[in-house]
C-alpha cells in the first residue's frame, strides 16, 4: 500500500477537573507505538464531565482521581479512564477495531496541563535556546508556549550547527530552534508567522561552490565532479554586502546582503513520519525560499495542536535555486510575532510581502510543483479576492510571475507570485478576517 | 534510429566569375528531396577559380558559362559542374557515399547571386511585409537582405493573423514577418538583434481565460475544462495599461503594458525540419519570454547562410508562462538592428537588457530546462566574465535568479539571470569583441 | 500565442461531373501559404451540383468547364468557383474572415481527380520505392492509392538512408516509404496498419555505443562523453541472432532477432507542420517501439484525408528506451494491409499482438508521457470492453503493464499493456466492430 | 543549506572486556539528540585494550568498570570513558569541535552487549512478532538478531495492519516487521535477502478503485474525482487467482494471484532521518515493485551496524505503478533467508531472480528515476560481469527492458532490467563472490 491521506480514527476521552472551569489537556495517545496529539477541553460540573476531544463532544464522571468519559465521532463511541494528579493525566482509552467494530482495542494515553494565558498585553520574549532540533516532529516537547500577538526575540544557528561565536552546538543539518507551542493552533487553522527582524550576526558565512544535480546539464556534468569545495564569504554587516574569499576570478565582486530563512515550518500532521530538517512539504520545512525576509508574513496550515513551530537555517544571501547546495549560510537575530486564522484551507505555504502574494509549490519535480504553486496562488484569489477560475485565470495570464525557489532538496521549489499593486484596484474589494 | 546530430558530409563546388573580382551566391543542393543551403565564394582568375564553400576551400576552372570544381574536406573530393548566367547557377554535384566512398552520388543544385553591400553608412529601412510564414524554415525565400548595423522599421501582425485594422491578413498560428538575410551572417556565429522599438499599432489584445496543462494541477483540473473562453482586453496605449472586459470580478483591473515579441527565430540548421511558428529551440522561436521587450538584444545561434530572421507573435502584456494559453495577442509596430557576432558558441538563445543577462532554457519539461538555462548562463559567464566553473557556480548560488518563461508550447522555456551591477565589480574585466 | 488546438475555418467548394456519377477529387486550398487538403464529394444532375466538402454539404451549378458552389458549414457560406478538365481543377475560394465575417478573403485551390477502386478482392502489391521521405507531411505526394483490405510487400532503408546492398539511396534521418494514400480513410477515423512480415534483408546492423541524455545519471555523465561511436553488429538470419563486433568484453554475447518497425506514421493534420522523420506524436511517427514487431496492428488516428502512410526505420533488435541512441539499424523486408475503422476517437496510438493491448503515450517527459499512456489505454478499454472509470482503474491497478518505449527522441514514449487473456474472461462482451 | 552527504565526524571509544577473549558491542552516542549506532570491538589484554570503533583503530585502559580509550580517525582523536557492568556500558565521548578542532564536545553514550553466534549449522527460526514498525528506523529496538544462512519464518500485517483473522494489529500505513539484527552487517555491505516463500494466509484482500495524480492525465482528471472507493478481492488461494466483488462490469475477470513484498528495508543511515513506512530510498522500503516475488534474492546496501531488515506490505498481486494506490492488499505468510556481501557499492536497490538482473531507481520523478536505473544496472554489469562503460551501452541498447515500478508513493520507481541468458553466453566470466 501507498499511504497517501491517514484517516485518524477519533480518538476521545475524559479527564477531572476542578469546580466549573474549564481545564485544557495535550493528550498523548500511543496508537501500536505511534504517538498521537490531541487538545482535550475539559468542563467540570459536580461530578459530570462535559467538553471536547479534538473537537468531538465528551461526557463523563469524575470520581476522586479517576474519571471515565465517552466521547462520539460519525456515530462510534470511545471510552478512556484515567487518573490524574495537578498537572497530569494517564489511563487508557478504547476505540472500535475499524476492520471489526464490535471488537475494541485499548491504548494507553497521558497528558499535561496546558497553561492559561498570561493576564495582560501581548508579550515580547527573549528566547535563548538550549538545543536545538534536526527533525520537524510533534514528538519534541515544545521549548515555549506563546500566544498569538506574542513576539519572540530569539537566534538560530547556521545550518552547520554553529553559533554566532563560532562554536558547533548542535548536530549539521539545519537544526532548528522551536518547537513552539502556539496556544490556540488546532488542525485546520492557519500560522501566521511575521518576520519582524532577521540580520546576521557574524562576520562569515559557509558556502560551497557546488552544482546540485538538478541545475547539471550533461554538458556540465564532466567538469562538476571537480566541485564542491567549501567556500567561506566575508559579511560586511555594515555596508550590508558579502563578499567571495579573495584571489579568484570573483576578486571586486559584491553581493548585497539579504538575509533570509531557509526553514521554517510547523510539525507535520498525524500520518506523516518526523520530517529531516532538510526536508519541506505542506508544513513548510526547509522550504530555502530567498523571498522569506524581513517584513514577510509566512502562512502555514496547522496539523498539530499548538502548530509547534520551527525555524532555522537563515542564509545573509542566496540565489534562486540554492544550486550551489548552501546559500551563504550563517547565525542569525531573529525577531517573529504569530497569529492564527482560524478554520482556512491552504492547498500550499503562502509567503506575503508588503508588494507581493507568494504561493509555494513543492513536489519531486519542478513541472509538479509549478502545478502546486498555481493551485495555491489561485486558491489563495479565490478566497480572499473572490475571484472565480475564470478570473483567476485571466488574471494569471496576465500577470502572474514565476520564480523557481529551490533545486537542492529531496523537493523542487517554485513560487506564484503576484503583484499586490494589480490587486489594490480591484473593485472587489478583498475578502479577510 | 533516433537523430541527434546531424553531419552534413559537407559539399562543394565551383562557378566561373567574371575578372578577379569576388562573386557570392546562395547555393541549394538537392540532397536525396532535402534542400541544404550554403554560401559559395568564388574567386576567377582567367580561367582559374578559387575561393570556397561552406567555408571549405575549393579550386576549379572556367569555360564559357561552364564551370568546374574540386572542394575538399576532411580529405575527401567533391565534384561540381554547372552552367551559370548573370545571377543563377545550376547543375550536379557529385559526393562520395558515406557509407562505400568509392561511389559516387550525384545531386543537382541551383544558386542565386548575392547582392553587395549597398555603398554608405548602415540603412534605415521601411518592410511592409505583404505576406506571412507559419514555419520558421531555411527553404523560405528571403523577403529582404540586410547588413549588420542596418536598422529595420515592420510591423507583426497578431497571432491570429489579424492586422492593426482588424483585418485577417495569414494563416492563425503566430504568423511571421520574414526571413530577412543577413549578409555574413554563417552557421557558427551568432546573430544580435537589437529591439529598439515595440509598440502596440491597435486598441484591443486578444486573450483566453484558460489554464494550460502543465499549470494545472488535478485540484483545478475538474473545473478547468469550463474553461478557454475568449478574451478581449482594452489597450489605453495613452495611459499604457491593459483593462479586462467589463463586467466580471476583475473590474477596476488594470494591468501596465509591457509589448514583448513572442516570436523571434533563426533558420533552424541542415537535419532540422521546417518547424512550425508555434515550436521553440536553440534557433529561439515561439519563445514567449515576457523579458524580449524594448531595449532588449536577443543572442542567436545562426545556423544557415544568412541566418534568416524571422520575427512575430507580439504581446501587449504576458504573465510568465503564458498559462492562458495566450498573452495579450495584438499586432506590433516593431524596429530593430542586426550585429553579427563571428564563430561564437551559444549553448542556448540569450537576453540581455541594459541590467540583465538572461539564458534560455528550453527542453519537454522544467526540469530539462532549467538545466539548460544554467548551462547557457555559465557559458556565458565563461565567455565574457573569463569565470571558471567553480566561481561561476559560486556567484550564480548566490545571485542567479530563475523565471519560469513559459508552460504554454510543446517546450517549457526557465530564464537563468544575473543583475548586471553583480558583474560590473567583477576584477576580471569581461572579455569583449 | 502558444498555438494548441488550430480550429480549421471550415473550407468547402464546389466542382462539375459527368452526368449523375459521384467523382471524388482532392483539393488542395492554399490558406495565405499553408496548404489545406480536404476531400471533395461533387454529385451532377444535370447543371445541378451537390455532394460535400470535407463533409459539409454543398450545392452549386456546372457551366461547361466552369462551377460554381456553396457550401456550408456552422451557418456560414463559402463560395468557390474553378475551372476543370478531365483530372484537374482548379479556381479560387473565397471564405468569410474570421475576425470580420463581412469581409471575404480570396485563397486558391486545386483538385485532382481520385482514382475508383479497382475491381475484384483486395490486391496484393509489390511495391519498389523509388525515393523517400525525411519529413511526415500532407503535402508530398502520394506514393500510390490502396484500399482497405489491400497488402503491399515493400521493403525500408535503414536509418541512415542505406539499402540491403549497402548502398545510400536516401538521406540519413529515418527516410520513409510512402506516403501511401488509403481511400476512404478521413479525419476522425482510425486507420489500422497490420505487419504480415519484417524480416532484415541484409547481414549486418548498425548502432552506437552512445547513452542518450535521458538515461545518463550524473554519475555516468563523467564517463559517459568518451561514448558514441559506431558499432557494427552481425546478422545471422539463420540462427536469429545478432553478435557485436568481436574483441571486447561482450564477446559470446548473442541477442535474438526481433526485428521491429521504428517509423510508422500518417500524415500530421492540418495545423501542424510537416515533423520531421525523428520526431513522434498522435499521428505515430519514430515512435521506435519494440513490440511493433510482425503480427501486430498499428491504429491510428487519420488527420488528413488518404491517412497518408508512412513506414521506415526498421530495427533488427532494439532494448526498451532506445537508450544507444539507435537500435540496430538495417533494412527490411515488409508486407502490411490496411484497414479503416470509421469515425473512433483515439487519444493516443495503439498496438495489439494476439497477446496484448498497448496505449502509447509520448511527451516530453515521462512523467507526461505515462499520463498519456494511461488514459490511452482506459478509452481503449471504455470503448471496446464497455469498462467504466471505475472498473478500468480496478483493472489495471491490478493489471497493467508499463514498459518504457524510447529515451532517444524529443519526446519520451511509455506503452501501458494489458494481458488479453485476462480481458478474455470477461462476461461484458467486448463491443467491436 | 540543504544536506546531502552528511559526513559523520567518526567517533570512538573503548570499553573493557574480560580476559582476551574480544567482545562487541553495539553503542548509541547522543550527538545533540540525534543517536548514532555504531559497533565497537574491544579486545583485553590484561588492562591494555585494543580494538575498533566503527572501524577505526583504538587503544585503551580497563580499570575494573571504568575503561578509558582513545580512538583515531583521520588523525584526529577521540576519547571516551565509561563504566560497564555484564551487558550495558555507559559513558561519554568528547570530539573535537569540527568548526574549532582544539575545542571539544561532550557526548553521552550507551552500550549493549552484542550476543555471539550459536553453535551449529544455519537455523530455521519462526518468528511471531508482537508489534509492528511504522518507520524505517535505526532507533527502534531490534526484534531479533540473526546470522547470515539463518532462515526466517514470520507473517506480514496487511498495509492496513489487519492480520489473517482480520482483525487490526497496528496502525495502518504498511506496518513492517522488524527490524532484524543481521550480525556482521556493517556500513558499506550489502544485505542479500532470499525470499524463500511468499503466500497469502486469508481469503481477501483489499484495494480501491483510485487512480494516482501520477497517473492522472487531464482527459481523466474531471472523471477521477469520484473514485476512491474500497474495492475487496476475493483470494481463491487453491485456484491462484484473485477475483474482483461481483456485479460489475469486470465480472467473470480473474487476475492470478502473483504474492509480492511491497516493503523491504534495511534502516537508513546516519544522517537520514526515520522514514515513513510509506516512503523509499537507497535503503529500500516501501518500493511496491510486482517482481519482489517468491524465489528472488532482493539486495540492500547497509547503512547501520546489523543492517536492521524491515519488511511488510505484501500484496496478492499488483499491476505496474500501484496506480490505484492499493495492490491487493494481504496478510502473507513469508519466509526469507539473509546473506551478507562486504565492502560492495550498491547506487540502487537490486533484485536478482533466476532469469533476471533488476536494478530500481527511484525518485521524484520518472525521468530521474529511470537514470538511477540504468546507472543501477550498469554498476552491475561494471561489478560482476567487467563490462566497460560501452560494453554495458551496447548491451542495454540492444537489450534492456524498462518497467515502471510505482507511481503512487513519494518517490517514482522504474526498473532497469536484462534477461540473465544473455549474460550467460559471455566469454567474460563474471565475477562473483
Amino acid at each position: 500500500m501507498t499511504v497517501r491521506i491517514l484517516l485518524l480514527f477519533a480518538c476521545l476521552w475524559a479527564t477531572s477537573a476542578s469546580a466549573s472551569e474549564t481545564e485544557r489537556w495535550r493528550v498523548v495517545i500511543d496508537l501500536w507505538g505511534n504517538p498521537v496529539h490531541q487538545t482535550l477541553e475539559l468542563n467540570r460540573d459536580g461530578a459530570r464531565l462535559s467538553g471536547t476531544l479534538d473537537g468531538d463532544p465528551l461526557t463523563g464522571r469524575a470520581e476522586g482521581a479517576q474519571l471515565r468519559v465517552t466521547a462520539t465521532a460519525n456515530d462510534r463511541h470511545y471510552h478512556l479512564h484515567g487518573t490524574r494528579d495537578a498537572d497530569a493525566l494517564m489511563g487508557t482509552a478504547d476505540f472500535p477495531d475499524p476492520n471489526q467494530p464490535e471488537r475494541r482495542a485499548e491504548h494507553a494515553f497521558t497528558a499535561t496541563r496546558l497553561p492559561s494565558r498570561p493576564p495582560g498585553p501581548p508579550r515580547l520574549i527573549d528566547f535563548v535556546p538550549r538545543d536545538y532540533a534536526n527533525l520537524f516532529s510533534a514528538d519534541r516537547a515544545p521549548v515555549l508556549t506563546i500566544w498569538p500577538g506574542d513576539t519572540v526575540r530569539t537566534r538560530t544557528l547556521d545550518s552547520g550547527g554553529v553559533d554566532e561565536h563560532g562554536v558547533t552546538r548542535a548536530l549539521f543539518g539545519n537544526p532548528q530552534v522551536g518547537p513552539f507551542y502556539v496556544d490556540g493552533a488546532e488542525p485546520g487553522d492557519v500560522l501566521a508567522v511575521t518576520l519582524h527582524r532577521l540580520r546576521p550576526n557574524r562576520d562569515h558565512a559557509d558556502s560551497l561552490d557546488a552544482l546540485v544535480g538538478r541545475a547539471q546539464g550533461l554538458g556540465l556534468a564532466t567538469q562538476a565532479g571537480a566541485l564542491g569545495k567549501p567556500v567561506r564569504w566575508r559579511l560586511d554587516r555594515v555596508r550590508g554586502i558579502a563578499l567571495p574569499p579573495p584571489g579568484s576570478g570573483l576578486d571586486g565582486l559584491t553581493i548585497p546582503l539579504r538575509p533570509m530563512l531557509g526553514g521554517i515550518a510547523v510539525a507535520p500532521g498525524f500520518g506523516f513520519p518526523p520530517m529531516s530538517a532538510g526536508d519541506s512539504g505542506r508544513f513548510g520545512g526547509n522550504m530555502d525560499f530567498n523571498q522569506i525576509v524581513e517584513g514577510t508574513t509566512v502562512y502555514l496550515p496547522v496539523a498539530q495542536p499548538g502548530a509547534l513551530l520551527y525555524l532555522g537555517d537563515a542564509h545573509a544571501a542566496q540565489g534562486d535555486g540554492e544550486i550551489s547546495q548552501y546559500g551563504l549560510e550563517t547565525s542569525m537575530d531573529v525577531e517573529f510575532s504569530v497569529a492564527v486564522i482560524k478554520e482556512r484551507a491552504l492547498a500550499t505555504p503562502r509567503v506575503e510581502s508588503a508588494t507581493r502574494l507568494m504561493a509555494i509549490g513543492q513536489a519531486g519535480s519542478l513541472d509538479e510543483a509549478v502545478r502546486a504553486a498555481t493551485q495555491g496562488l489561485i486558491q489563495w484569489l479565490q478566497q480572499d479576492y473572490r475571484l472565480s477560475l475564470s478570473e483567476a485565470s485571466q488574471l494569471l495570464g496576465a500577470a502572474v510571475e514565476y520564480r523557481i525557489i529551490t533545486l537542492a532538496g529531496r523537493n523542487a521549489g517554485v513560487a506564484a507570485m503576484l503583484d499586490k499593486t494589480s490587486l489594490a484596484t480591484l473593485r472587489a474589494s478583498p475578502k479577510r478576517e
